[in-house]
């Protein structure tokens, strides 16, 4: 019976601030980093996966998933991956690293990055994609992956288990209609803040040509640079068309109000992270004053518990999960569960680095098996440093395609990890020799 | 001029497992230890602090800390210690690790352990123990000190100023106050959950004849363990006598209130920590439901942002501060700032190591600078590991005196240190080497 030999982590970065590519108001100058993860068995076979950051850190990062070997080497393999809700409780739950959270932060995305690892190896053994593997689940099976423990004030096992009966009604055509058409994609390529307006005014041309459904705007620096760019996107892309824009948590709650009323006559399709990710009483105060207009939030939240106040609180439009930042697929499937609940739609946060590749499998299972077909879900997409990945992501006339491989889509090409290994890979050693110049 | 020529970080570990000393309903096992801080100056002085663990992942910690050693080596020192409000920002405000919190888990204890060990110089070098350096600080200072962005929505810079000018007054005569007579203690050292009935009856004696203001008794693993506990102390300690509770995160919101209906009729002084900290709202739920039973709780509360909606909802009786969970001294003055905003007694966490010795400054400082007097403020305190500092905390008649040596108490002594490094300092060594017998 094969065992897990070896949990394997790389600290892989990409120098992309060189580009100002992905600067936003908080995010000036971010390097676009994984800490890999390479969960390796004895006949062989490997499960991946990787916690998104962007830069300084990701060594740490990689130390907080290193922490987590003796919890899965030598395990069997088949026992492991036919209990992976057990095995999410154990990480959550051991007794001593919680006190380093609790879920939240370095080690609670460490927990979330073994999960999925352990996750694309059993969608590989089973020869399917993530999200086709989690949506052929029962709702029994779904439901033993939930830690329910703190969201029992608003959703539990057996409500749950009701919701996802039913729908499984219509299941099986959803699913085909996924296959043939995919989740429509809204990109922030052309939003980001150190692009010129010239850049801005092409991207969006190319954004709607390309099919996208949306294009969104950072905005939060200045708010006279953010008026005169929404009333570019604005003339460009016609009355209707959706453009939404992004503060990065750039806000307090009166600061938000006011920059907000700046920005309304351009009719922006939601405002998102407009403050703190943990400041649910604020998400909800800025949503009751800049109402009608919608209020997203999620990329940053930390677990199943910020999402079910976030919810409760009436605080958000749209909840934007993201596949790296909270305990991996089971707390995201609670999230997903938690959102059906409150019919909040789910608009996966994603860019970076493999964060399309991995919350593209959210969306899908979510529209096969959780809170099926709605016309106000979009998978966000930026087009980075997707060639690095062995199933990058397919975007076709604005839409991302099924996934179709084995996998979570999270394996990157082994050429593409070693020369961007920090500090010593050839790409950092040619960038500190030519800085040196 | 001073420079700092190196932030040194030790992994130091206690084998309290071993005895069940510490133990509680969420962390059965805890080796309590240190992520301890050393900064050092090119004329050989030294700044100390360190993040408590409860064991396994206090490496982890060690290499978050280790991530911040770019940002304090070669700095000229008195610059540095001139601006510590600066220097806090600049630590939580680095784009890129920003992304590893924000503001919560790892990353952000690492930010609080540099910025404590700066003010530990910062009072070493002004010969005042750091309680005392913070109380004359002018209001204006300590102002300066504070990151007011996300709390502007209930406490603005201004506000805060007011409150701090109003304070002043008698602030001569409560620092002498405060001198003769201290800051009452609380003790949590009878209540563990690992202890049989009969010392948790000797216990409970030895508190009331050392003069505590109060006992607390762990619960939440087991109901009728718990009534039975509580009984035995409400017996031994009389009516009247204040016993509290502390649940250590263990329930949901149903199961809270239906737990401490059972255990009311035994008078609770305080519920502590019923649920999630991170659970604003059941917080809030929880509280209204039990009233009159006071809810406690902010040990692990991760940032300023949670304790100022803790109390906008209404869900705290008691905060419960920690002095090596947030972003260090800076964040900490901004919680007693929004404390006394909303005239909520602040009863800081402590045991573990090095807990008592860092918290009392804080409720030091609250009382003669910030909420002035309160007959509602207790310290924990818990007898372990005290003998490791070279500045212990003195409990006297029940209180703790008022900490007289220049610093923040941090400081180990050196022979304390070694042996306890893990995983190959002596104590280490031996322990691995019996378990192999």
């Amino acid at each position: 019976m094969p065992t897990i030999t070896e949990l394997r982590v790389s600290d892989v970065r990409f120098p992309t601030s060189r580009d100002l590519d992905g600067s936003d108001a908080m995010n000036p100058d971010p390097d676009y980093s994984a800490a890999y993860v390479e969960l390796l068995t004895s006949d062989g076979e490997a499960g991946n996966a990787l916690v998104f950051t962007i830069g300084r850190g990701n060594d740490v990062q990689c130390a907080a998933i290193a922490a987590l070997a003796d919890h899965v080497t030598g395990r069997d393999v088949d026992e492991l991956l036919s209990h992976l809700g057990d095995f999410s409780r154990e990480l959550v739950g051991d007794s001593q690293l919680r006190w380093l959270g609790p879920e939240k932060g370095v080690m609670h995305m460490a927990i979330g990055a073994v999960v999925n690892a352990a996750w694309d190896l059993r969608a590989r053994r089973e020869d399917k994609p993530l999200w086709l593997l989690l949506a052929e689940l029962s709702p029994e099976e779904i439901v033993d992956l939930v830690d329910f423990r703190y969201l029992s004030d608003v959703l539990t096992r057996d409500q749950a288990l009701t919701m996802l009966r039913r729908a499984e009604v219509g299941k099986a055509q959803r699913i085909e209609t996924l296959r043939a058409h995919g989740v429509p994609a809204y990109t922030t390529t052309p939003g980001w803040l150190g692009y010129s307006d010239e850049k801005l005014l092409r991207l969006l041309r190319e954004a709607r040509e390309e099919g996208f459904a949306m294009v969104k705007l950072k905005v939060g620096a200045d708010v006279e640079d953010d008026v005169r760019r929404m009333r570019i996107a604005r003339a460009e892309m016609g009355e209707g068309f959706p453009i939404a824009a992004d503060a990065n948590q750039r806000w307090d709650v009166a600061d938000a109000i006011a920059w907000l009323e700046r920005l309304a006559p351009y009719d922006p399709a939601w405002i998102e992270e407009p403050t703190s990710p943990d400041d649910v009483l604020a998400h909800a105060a800025i949503r009751r004053a800049v109402a009608p207009l919608p209020v997203a939030t999620g990329e940053q939240m930390a677990s199943r518990i910020i999402a079910k106040q976030l919810l409760q609180a009436g605080a958000v439009d749209v909840l934007q999960l993201d596949a790296a930042r909270v305990g991996g697929v089971n707390e995201n499937v609670a999230i997903l569960l938690l959102a059906a609940a409150f019919d909040v739609p789910v608009c996966p946060h994603a860019g970076g680095v493999g964060l399309c590749e991995l919350v593209q499998h959210y969306a899908f299972f979510d529209a096969a098996a959780v809170a099926g077909d709605r016309e106000d879900r979009f998978i966000e997409y930026v087009h980075h440093l997707h060639e690095h990945f062995e199933d990058p992501v397919v975007i076709d006339d604005g839409a991302y395609r099924a996934p179709a491989r084995p996998g979570s889509s999270a394996r990157m090409h082994a050429e593409s990890i070693a020369p961007h290994l920090f500090p010593d890979g050839a790409v950092w050693k040619d960038l500190a020799r030519a800085d040196a110049v």
